[in-house]
C-alpha cells in the first residue's frame, strides 16, 4: 500500500473508531442474526483483482457490523463484561505497524524488555511479591496450561524422557466451580478426563481445603500422583473465592503446584478494602491475571505470574541453533510458554497504565464494585427477586423468583427473561447454572458502564419478567 | 479516554505509523543495545497518578523504538522475512476498537463467520480441497500443538478417560530438520523426549520414506503407538520439502495422522510453477500456513487447516453450562483449540485478501521467489561463496568459503561476517547450521524488499569478508 493511501485510509478509519465509540451505546448490543447470514453476504472466493479500501470498508459496515455483539456497549453485561481504552487501541495500532516478533531477546529487545516492565508494574500495582515473574499470553487458557505444565514438569519428572506412559496417574484438583479451562489444560496435558478430580466446596461455593486435603490423601494411597491445585479468586459462575491461604498450607505437606486463577477478579488486589478475598495468593507458585478482562487493556493480554521461572522454563525451553543468541544473560519470551512467535502485547499494557495510572485505575476498579453493590441492595430491596451471595467483586447473581414457582418453570421463566432483555438489544447478560437452577449473570466491568445503564438494564429485567 | 481526545491521539499516532513505514529503510535494522538498556531506562512502578499520551508516547519514541528490530526494515533478512502491510494494519486498528472475543458464536457472530469466510477464501487460494476446515490460532506452534492433540485423540482413544498413564507410549515422527515447535508441542503432549523420533532424510534434507516405514514397524514392534507425523514444506533452515505424497502412502497404512507445516511456504502454493512443492498435501489431516509469514498480515495469524474438523473438535471441546448457546448449528471457535478467548484477527485477513487480490498476493510472492533466484545467481557465480541447494522457495542459504579453509576456522569467519554486517545497522541475517557446520540465512519475504536492499546486502556481505 503506498505510504500516502495508507495515511488516508487510516486517518479515515481513526474518524470511524472515534465516532463508533461515541455512538456505541446507540447499537443493539446483540445482533438480530441467525446463524450463517454474515457467510452468506460474502463471496465465496477472494477477488482476484485488489479491490479499493472504500470497498471493503463499505463490506465492514454493511455486512460486518451488523454481525456484531457490542462488547463496548455500557450495557453488556454478559460473561465478564471485558473492556478495551483508548490508550489500548492506540498502543495495539502501533504494535500492528512495527509487527516485531519478540520471540528471542534479539528479535525486539524493547518488546521483551517493555513486557517484562509492564507486567512488573502490574505485580506492583496488585501487591504481589518481587519473586513473581510476569509473561503476557493470549488469553487465561494458555496461561493456565502454561502453569500447569511447569507442576506436571516438577511433580512428574521422570515423564521428561518417557512421557506419561509408565507414570503413575497424575491428579489436578479444582472445585466444580473452576473454569473450563482448567479441564481442557488438563486433558491437553495428557492426564485424561480422570486427571481432574473435583473437590467439594462450601456453602459459599469456596474449595473445602479439608475435603482438598482428604482427596489428595486418598489418591497418594491409590497410585495417584497430585500435581496440582488451581484455585480461583473470583469463579465465573458466582465470582466464588477459594480460601488459598489454608489450601496453600494443605498444597506445601505435598509439594504440589498451586496455581490462581484471578483471571477476572486479579485487577481487585489493588482496592485496600479488597484484600481480604486474596489472602494467601502470594504463597501461590503461579497466578493468572487478565488485564483484558478487567483492566481496559484490549483482548488479548493475560498475564501469568510464576514464583520459579525457572520451573516455567522447563517445561517449555528448547532453545535450536538458528535461534541460539548471543545475549544470554536475556530473556527470551518463546522460553516461557507454547508459542514461539510473541506479539508486542505489552505496548497496550503499559499504555493503559500510564494513561490511568494506578489511582486512576483503582477509582474505576472501586466505581464498577459501587455499581455492583448497588444493583445488589435494589436486588434485595424488590419483591419477587432473589440474588445469590456471596458475590464479592462487581458481578451480580440474581433471578426472578415469584411466590409459588420452583423448578423447571422457575427455570424456564428466568430464561425467558433474559432472552426478551437480549433480543431487545438493549443490554446482555449471560446466565449460568448453581445446582442445577438457572440464574442470570450481571456482570458489571465494561469501562463506559454508568448508573443509567445499570438501572436502565434492571428495568429491563423487571419489564420482562411482568411483560403484561 | 474522552473520544476527542481519543480522535486527537489516534490521528496523532496515524501520522506516527505513516512517517515510520515511509522511513523505515532509515533506522539500523538491529539496535545497537545490550540487554537491560531498555528496561533500566523506565521507572520501576506505574506512575500513581495517569500521565499525559504525549508523555508516553515521547517515551515510546525516545525509549522504545531505539530498542526495536526492524521487521519491515527492506533489509531485514532474518528468520522469515514476515511483513505486514497497510490493509492489515487498518484491520488490527478496527478488531482493536470492535474488541470482541468470538470465543461462542454468539459472543461475535461475524468474527466467527468472518474467519471460516477469510480461511476458506485462503483455502481456495492455495488450492486445498473444499473439505479442509480453517482456525486461526496465534503461532504455528499453536497449530501444530492443536493438530497433534487432535491426532492423540484419534490414535490413543483409551487416553481420553484415563490420561496416557498406562496408554502405550505414543510416537510422533519427524525429520532432523523440522522446526522446533513440534518438539515443544510433542513434549507439552505428554509423550516426553522420547516421543519424538528423528526420521532420517535424503541428501536434499527432505524425510525418507523408506526411513519412517522401517521407523514405524521397528516402534510397533517395540509396543509404540505411532501417532502422527510432522511433514515439512520449506524447512525453517534450508526449506528442503520432505516428499508428502510418499509419506502419504507410509501414514495410510498405519491410520497415523499426518500433518503438514507449512507455515512459511504455504502461500506459494497459490503459484503454478511452485505446486510440484506441494504435491500430495491434500492428503494430510491437517496443513499449518501462516499468513503473518509471506502473506502479509500483521502477526498473529496462523490458519491451521483440519480435514475432520470433528477430530479437531474432539480434543478441545467441553461446553460449560455459561457457554451453551441456542445455536448449535452454529460454530464456536472455542471448541478449535485450547484457547477459550478469540480475538478478531480474521478481519486482518480479509482485508488483506481484499486489498491485493488473489493476483496481486501472487505477483509479489512471484517477485520474491525472483529476487531470490537473482541472489541465487549471483553467489553461484560469485568466487569464494557458496551455496547451499535446493533452496526451492525466497530463502537462500550461503556461505563464504575461500579455498584452503574449513573446519572451526569457515564457521568463525561466516560468524564474524554476519556479525559485522548486523551490527552495521544495514541489514539483519540469521545463521544455521547443517551438518554441524556454519551457514548464513538470506530469507527475502518483506513486502518492502526490492532488487536494491537485496543488492546493498549482498555488497555488505563480501565486504565483511573482505574487509581489508
Amino acid at each position: 500500500m503506498p505510504p500516502g493511501d495508507f495515511r488516508e485510509w487510516a486517518h479515515l478509519s481513526v474518524d470511524w473508531v472515534s465516532d463508533y465509540l461515541e455512538r456505541v451505546g446507540e447499537y443493539p448490543v446483540l445482533p438480530d442474526i441467525a446463524p450463517g447470514e454474515v457467510r452468506d453476504r460474502l463471496p465465496p472466493t477472494a477477488p482476484e483483482h485488489g479491490e479499493s479500501v472504500e470497498e471493503f470498508l463499505r463490506d465492514f459496515e454493511s455486512v460486518v457490523l451488523p454481525g456484531i455483539t457490542h462488547w463496548n456497549h455500557p450495557a453488556f453485561f454478559a460473561y465478564f463484561a471485558v473492556s478495551g481504552s483508548g490508550p489500548g487501541i492506540v498502543g495495539e495500532l502501533l504494535a500492528a505497524a512495527l509487527n516485531v516478533n519478540a520471540m528471542v531477546w534479539k528479535s525486539s529487545p524493547a518488546a521483551t524488555e517493555l513486557e517484562e516492565v509492564a507486567v512488573d508494574w502490574l505485580r506492583h500495582f496488585l501487591g504481589l511479591p518481587r519473586e513473581f515473574r510476569g509473561t503476557i499470553n493470549d488469553t487465561a487458557s494458555t496461561s493456565t496450561f502454561s502453569a500447569l505444565a511447569a507442576a506436571r514438569e516438577r511433580c512428574l519428572p521422570e515423564a521428561w524422557r518417557a512421557g506419561l506412559a509408565g507414570a503413575p496417574p497424575g491428579r489436578i484438583y479444582a472445585s466444580a466451580e473452576t473454569h473450563s479451562s482448567i479441564a481442557k489444560s488438563v486433558h491437553a496435558l495428557g492426564f485424561g478426563r480422570n486427571g481432574l478430580r473435583i473437590v467439594a466446596t462450601g456453602p459459599g461455593r469456596g474449595m473445602d481445603p479439608a475435603a482438598l486435603a482428604r482427596a489428595i490423601e486418598e489418591d497418594v494411597a491409590e497410585g495417584f500422583r497430585p500435581v496440582a491445585v488451581t484455585a480461583t479468586i473470583g469463579t465465573t459462575s458466582t465470582t466464588a473465592v477459594d480460601p488459598v491461604g489454608s489450601i496453600a498450607e494443605v498444597v506445601r505437606a505435598h509439594n504440589i503446584w498451586l496455581h490462581v486463577d484471578a483471571a477476572y477478579a486479579g485487577p481487585a488486589a489493588a482496592l485496600p478494602e479488597m484484600q481480604l478475598h486474596f489472602a494467601g495468593w502470594e504463597l501461590a507458585d503461579s497466578i493468572v491475571v487478565n488485564p483484558h478482562k478487567w483492566l481496559f487493556t484490549p483482548v488479548d493480554c493475560s498475564v501469568l505470574y510464576v514464583r520459579n521461572s525457572a520451573e516455567l522454563k522447563a517445561a517449555f525451553s528448547l532453545v535450536p541453533a538458528y535461534l541460539e543468541t548471543a545475549e544470554d544473560e536475556a530473556s527470551h519470551l518463546m522460553d516461557h510458554g507454547l508459542a514461539l512467535g510473541r506479539r508486542f502485547r505489552a505496548l497496550k499494557l503499559w499504555f493503559v497504565m500510564r494513561y490511568f495510572g494506578a489511582a486512576g485505575l483503582r477509582e474505576r476498579l472501586a466505581h464498577h464494585l459501587t455499581l455492583a453493590r448497588r444493583l445488589a441492595a435494589t436486588v434485595d430491596a424488590a419483591e419477587d427477586w432473589e440474588r445469590w451471595r456471596p458475590s464479592p467483586f462487581s458481578l451480580v447473581v440474581l433471578r426472578y423468583r415469584p411466590r409459588g414457582i420452583a423448578g423447571e418453570e422457575l427455570d424456564a421463566m428466568n430464561m425467558a427473561i433474559i432472552d426478551r432483555v437480549n433480543r431487545s438489544g438493549t443490554a446482555f447478560l449471560a446466565h449460568t447454572e448453581i445446582d442445577g437452577e438457572v440464574w442470570l449473570r450481571f456482570a458489571i466491568g465494561n469501562i463506559h458502564t454508568m448508573e443509567e445503564h445499570v438501572d436502565a438494564a434492571w428495568t429491563a429485567l423487571r419489564n420482562a419478567a411482568d411483560p403484561g
